[in-house]
């Protein structure tokens, strides 16, 4: 067993995601039994200029998604940013793992060399070896969105623990 | 370059820790231009039952240098969970880069498929290959904690943007 690109993103990717999908549902769970709009807690952010929960999971889903596809040099399926109900979030999440299994583990070989110029924002295009897009963007980032919509979560009440996020 | 245990984590370890120093010296600014108590920002939680900012930042640097150290079989620094200030958390940032700086490259060769028995809790001694132990535990939970104070000073008005996150 080597230690490759492909096993340090996507076993994560999935599980994360997985458990992403079961905090979720543990919100849903929250706001029927305590008569709470679900909006209010996909609605929910942290600050007038921070993405509410709905777009966390959103963005996530596209980091992760957009990561694998450029490491492993294919094309990443378009996700529209429709979703307005937690059952929806919970099937974005289901096409992204979906999306992650489909990938062959042969065409993330070579990734970590593999020149990238990765659109970061308008007009910005950053060179990156696809070791470091996955450590340097990849990773963090996509941590950092399901991280905070735990965060969210948690702020709003729900009955989470680190476990639920961990696994 | 061949991808390894080593170049998934440390860079980035490393990265990620010098922004939160920054992004505590950011939350320094905003407490003394706005006349804030800087207390009152590292006591800040989202929820009684989760840690406050000092405690995240501790957690950090304990996840990533005890990780570190395990997948590089050597011993850990003990660093006393004692900051009360600002530049005291900003200290043991310090302390934990220049623990990973001080780690040969070549303690990790092997790491991947290395036998570990991990205390997660009391009584509970779980086991993990390196590389599961990296992927399932030390990168989720190190970028857990990153991302939850920054999540936290976003939260009290502290002025900072991804950028200061990602670096």
């Amino acid at each position: 067993m080597s230690f490759t690109i492909y096993s340090a993103l996507i076993p994560m990717a999935k599980h994360l995601l997985n458990n992403q999908s079961k905090i979720l549902s543990k919100a849903a769970s929250y706001a029927a039994e305590n008569s709470i709009d679900p909006n209010s807690l996909l609605n929910a952010r942290f600050a007038p200029d921070m993405f509410p929960l709905t777009r966390q999971v959103q963005m996530a889903t596209d980091t992760v998604k957009k990561g694998a596809a450029r490491l492993a040099a294919i094309d990443a399926p378009v996700f529209e940013d429709v979703e307005t109900t937690i059952p929806e979030l919970q099937e974005r999440i289901v096409k992204t793992i979906a999306f992650l299994e489909s990938i062959p583990e042969s065409a993330f070989e070579g990734a970590e060399t593999r020149a990238l110029k990765i659109p970061l924002g308008p007009g910005l295009l950053v060179d990156f070896t696809g070791q470091n897009y996955l450590t340097q963007w990849v990773l963090p980032n996509f941590i950092f969105h399901t991280t905070t919509a735990y965060d969210l979560l948690r702020h709003q009440g729900v009955t989470l623990g680190k476990r639920d996020f961990l696994g």
